[in-house]
Formats: structure tokens, sequence, C-alpha cells
């Protein structure tokens, strides 16, 4: 039922992986160590980001989604799931430890391959939001096209501002006086020129390489030469990220692939505790997409879709800006966005409230400022200096506040 | 064993009469309309601002303190005064409705007329905050001094900015040059010249007029003619008070006397029942100040003791700046006052916390900010827009939120 793109129409199954993780220090006290983003409802939707991640995703997948969680969220994520798990229409990881994105998405990878070997997947993290669906779905629809074709192929973001928050991915064939300079340029040339005409022919581009986050200066000249944000979404065969990886760090691929082989089986437990300890902790960037793209064997789907990792309480107020949701405007300049079920009031006030509690809720004369209004936390932060919020989560230990993370 | 003033020594006995009342909506939700301004405890010194007053007062008094409280609060006023009542060291009068500050005065004044027709009252409001206590009380004493002699006395603030919160006091003798312009000029000239000479002498004014709080323009010139504010503190002989208000407005003064004479008789309830509700709702300074001014009979002496009314949040804000309290103070240029038991952390900001909860308060990127946080409503205000806060009271009705007022 799905439009194919033109040209190319996507045969092997896909199977959207989740990988849900995080810290929940940079959104406190809204999340907590035990409440990361991805279970929060940002919004005012009633839909935590996990699922609307699941609810973007479900009508692109043919097998049933798989999320990869901590095993201390999973009771959490299970609860959100209601009873989708139950009745097969989704599947949940739990690692024993967390060990970053690589042997996370490989695990999923293992099990797809045990099963379908050229079955393609793609990997989008649990807590992002996108704001326009139909795109996503197009974007995704071209990964999965040049995934078949044994590509890894990535989703690049429009950049909206020369970001320091972000990695970045500069396409190949942009020309010498375009791209950054850089000690180590990659090599421009794909593999396969015809295999690279085709794919710009369907508007998949090759990446040259990916770029750590900058600073501010080379974030500027990143934008100026056309470079995307690196969103950590990938697209690709199941059995080729597994041969990949087995290139590159074989005995992650041998592990994960001795788990998928041991699921479903008297052994599978005692076989994932012994194994998963010995996963070497590594971000899918670094393990497989910079390797693979100095190969010549990353594609990019340039993507448009209004995406957004909510990092901090300033991308969640520009977030909320553009969304429908509970606003109180008034002629005194006021243009409050709240979420949650508080109870607001506000005079000359430009600003967002977060209010889980059923206290009432006050503003006065406040321009660009993010309340945070929990049982045992409160929290009010002026949005340009949103990213300084680290300073006082990571004091809290300090102050014998352990308990509040 | 109180020193005298220079060539005036104060014989006749002291009381200080203290009026509590007050609508609580300029310092919400700190205040309430139960809880009014006066019996919080703003400082963080563990004392409230009506016990401060007490604590300021009784060691000018030669008889005990009076307190006149609405019948709403006399519960909390006697609870906040201990024994103190049971032990004779203050008294409370609890005023079956509110008539504004004149009936409540001369209440007091005629209570201490029964029993002392020459002794001094002070009047002075219950929710101020006074910096320099040994200069308040040569203030007093100076203020009593000419008190004596049959006039009645305020005591005039020196002003720190022009403002347009407070009336202003013009004294007598100002050159043309210096005086405002004004419609209606008041008599310049004391009724005794003799009189004037001696009150000079130690350092008291005589009063031309009481001048209306003012605009911004106005203070301005007000402030550049040395005018003073007025603080509502008026020192005068009981028999003095009675007296020229029998003249200004008979029935009041008869009433309050009508109700001292069945004081402490069986048919004191009933008295005070039937004769209250028919005084006239008026301010002293209407009632009394402006009419004597008018006639000369008015003094004023200069005081500079670190008068603030505390009008707003922005006026605490500013008070608890010169105290000592719980201060947290950061290289980032954080200077952040907290008031009460909260829990607070901050970063890079400047700003008060008055934290009435046990939740724990995190701070970030703020300049100038008020936060007020209790058990059923949280206020968030910049302290430049404080005056503006009567908007956000005012509209609790219309929102079913009547409870927090």
């Amino acid at each position: 039922m799905r439009a194919g793109y033109a040209g190319l129409m996507p045969e092997a199954p896909f199977i959207p992986v989740i990988p849900a993780g995080g810290s929940g220090t940079r959104l406190w006290p809204l999340s907590r160590r035990d409440r990361p983003k991805f279970l929060l409802d940002l919004t005012g939707e009633g839909r935590s980001l996990l699922q609307l991640t699941l609810d973007r995703l479900a009508p692109l997948a043919d097998r049933p989604p798989i999320v990869v969680t901590g095993r201390a969220h999973a009771a959490a994520v299970r609860e959100q799931l209601g009873d989708h798990e139950a009745s097969g229409a989704v599947r949940v990881l739990a690692e024993p430890s967390a060990r970053n994105s690589m042997p996370a998405i490989a695990l999923a990878a293992a099990l797809v391959e045990r099963e379908e070997p050229d079955a393609v997947i793609g990997a989008f993290a649990a807590d992002h939001l996108i704001k326009d669906e139909a795109a996503f779905a197009r974007a995704v629809t071209a990964a999965r096209d040049a995934a078949e074709l044994g590509l890894l192929v990535t989703l690049g973001i429009t950049p909206t501002c020369p970001s320091t928050a972000f990695g970045y991915i500069q396409a190949a064939g942009a020309s010498a006086d375009d791209a950054p300079a850089d000690d180590a340029p990659a090599d421009d040339a794909p593999a396969d020129a015809a295999l690279a005409g085709r794919l710009r022919a369907v508007g998949v581009e090759p990446v040259a390489r990916f770029v750590e986050k900058p600073d501010r200066e080379r974030a500027e000249e990143f934008i100026a030469a056309g470079m995307r944000w690196n969103a950590g979404m990938f697209v690709v065969r199941a059995n080729v990220l597994l041969d990949e990886l087995a290139a590159q760090i074989p005995a992650l691929a041998a592990g994960v692939r001795e788990i998928a082989a041991a699921h479903g089986t008297d052994e599978a437990q005692q076989v994932l505790e012994r194994v998963w300890p010995t996963m070497t902790a590594i971000a899918i960037d670094h393990a497989l997409a910079e390797p693979l793209a100095a190969q010549g064997r990353v594609a990019m789907v340039p993507a448009e879709f209004g995406w957004d990792d909510v990092g901090d309480f300033a991308a969640l107020a520009r977030r909320l800006r553009d969304r429908e949701g509970r606003v109180l405007r008034g002629e005194d300049g006021t243009e409050v966005h709240v979420v949650g079920s508080a109870s607001v009031d506000a005079h000359a006030s430009r600003a967002t409230v977060y209010g889980a509690t059923d206290r009432h809720i006050a503003l006065l004369g406040l321009q660009g400022v993010s309340i945070v209004d929990t049982e045992d936390a409160l929290l009010v932060l002026a949005d340009e200096q949103a990213q300084a919020l680290q300073h006082l989560v990571d004091r809290l230990d300090a102050q014998g506040l352990d308990r509040l993370r």
C-alpha cells in the first residue's frame, strides 16, 4: 500500500529498531535517572516520545518494531506499550547494561538476521520529535531503497542553525571550494560510479564523511558548505550491518549473533548474561558509519521534516511554539505554553510551564523562561542558559540530593 | 532609663498603638486573605513583621503596646504574641469590621485617654521594616517631646527615590522657590511662632501639608523640593487626638469614647457591636493630619532609619539584599537570597526565593526574579514588574481559585 519511490520499489521487509536510552539530565527535573526523556509526554499530547516514535514508525513497518532499552527502564517501557508486546505488535529487548548504541542496534539486527537476513532495519532514537510525519515516511522509504542495495543509509537533517550540539554529515561530490578544509579528507568517490549515479537520480547522495560536534566557527563553515546534521538515523540490511561490523569489530558481531542464536531457547538468558558484559561500548557512528563512509559505502537521504532531539529546555520551548496545545495569550504580550495539568495564569510573560503538580502557577513579567514544577523539585530557567543545566544536576549529589536525580 | 532629647525630656507615658491590617494581595501567594503581610516572617529571622514591630516598640513603651486588628486575624495575632497578652505585656483589640486607620487608632486612643488622658500614643503599622532601630528610637523620642506640647507629630521619611507609592509631607517654611506649586497652598506659619522656633531648635519641623501619592513627574518635583515620605507614623497625646477628632468628625470621637467607657464592663461587647458599624471608614491622614496641617498643628521629625513598607516583591528583594541571611553567591554572578527552609541551588542567577515547601529549587540564568513556592501556589515574577501582581491576584476568583486568595 506504501507508495514506492520513483524508479525503486522497496521489496525487503522493513523493521524499525528503537534504541531507548539516555541519562535524563538535560531535561531535569522533568526527566530523571529512572524516568528518562523518552518516557515523558513532553508535548502535552498524552503520548510519550517513545510512544510518538512508535506511532510514527508502526505504519512503515513490515514486522513488529523492536525497542531496545536498559533493564532499569524495561518495566516502564512495557507499561507504556500496554498490550502491544503481548499481542506481538512490538518486541522489547532489555540490555543487561548500557553499552552505547552499536551493541543495542546490532543485537536487534542479529535477531532480525536470524529470521530474515536480507530484511532492512531502521534505527531511530526513542526520544526525538518530528514535525512532518509524511516527509519522514518519504525519507525512510527512500532510505530503504538505498539500503536494499547494500549501503548504510543515513537521514541527513537540513540544519536550521549552526548548532554545536550535533555532528555533521558531508556529502561526497561537494566541490573542493565548498567542502571545509580538513586534515584527512575522505575518499570523495563511491566505490561504484554507476551506483552513485543511480542514487543521485532518486535524490540519495553518497556520503564523504561524518564529523563530530564542531565549535561555533566550524559549525558556521559546515552550514555554509551545505553539510547536514547527523541525527543518528541509520537504515541498513541486517546482514550488511553485521557483516560490516564483523569486519570492524569482530567480537561485537560474533557476540550479538551468539545471543541471537540462543534467543528463545532455554540458554537464552545464560548466554546473554555471559556475552553482553564483553561487548564494546561504542556508538554506531564510530563503529560503522565513519569507517564505511571512508569506503564510500554510506548514502544519505536529505531530509527536512522538522526534526529535534529536544536536547534542552530551550529546544523544547521552540518545539512547543510550533505545536497546537495549551497556550495562554494576552494583549500584554503574554504567550505561555503549558504542558501538564497545572493551572497557570500569566501577565506580560513569554514562558513555558511544565506543571506536574496541582499547584496554581502565576507568572509575571518573564521573558524566555521555562518552569518545571514537580512534587520534589522546581526548576526555573532562562531559556538562553538552558545548556548550563548540567551544572545544577551535577551538584545534586554533593548537596545530598541524589534522590532527585 | 531612656535618653532624653536634648533640652526636652518626655514626661508623659508613651503607649505604642499598632494597627495590624491589610488585604494580603501585594505579596501573594506568600500573603493571603487569612495570612496578611504582618503575620509573615519576610526576612527569614524567625519573627513576623508584627513581632519585629513589637520588638522595636516595646523598649520605648511605658505601658503595654496596643495591637488593633480585625476579628478575622485576632486568633493568628494572639498566637504570635504567645503569652504576652496574658501576662499584660501587650493588649489586643479586635475590630468587628475594617474601618480604615482612623477608627482603629482612635479606639486605642480612647482606651488610653480613659486611663491617662495626657498619655502620648504613637501609631506604627504592623507591617513595615526598619533597618536602623537606634535611629528609629531617637526619632520616636523627639516625636514624643513635640507631642507633649499638644501637636500631632509625624515621622517624615527621607526619600530614597521619587516613589509614586507613597504620600509626601511638605515642611512649613520651605521657601516659595523650593515648594512645588499647588492650587491651595497651606498656611505656612504655625500658630505659635515661639513654638515653631522651639521645635526647630531640636530638629522638629512644622508641617505645611500632606500630599497624596503623586505621579512620577510630581514625585520628582517633590524630591527636588526636599519633601519627605509619609509613612503613616503619628505620635500625639491621646486627648489631643480625640479632641481634634471631635472637632473634625464628632460622631467618630464620640463613638470610640463610648466604646472605651464601656470597656471592661458587662456591656462592653454589646456597645462595641452597636457603635462600631456606625464608624466612618477613613484614614488618619484625611481625618486628622491634613486638616490639622492646614491649621499649623502638625510637626514632623525628619527621619532616616531605613524604612520600607515592603509594598511588593521588588521592595522585599531590595531589603533582603541589605540584611544578613541565607545567601548563595557564586563566581558565575549568582546572588540568590533565600527566605524559608527550602533547599536552593542556582547558577548565573540574581534572584530571591521564598521557599515554604520541602521541594528543591534550582535556578538558572535568572536576573532580578522573585520566586514564591508554597504548597498550593507558585509565583515566578520579574522584580521590575512586581507592581503588576494585582492583575494575577484579581483574576483568581474568575478562575475558580478563590481558595488561593
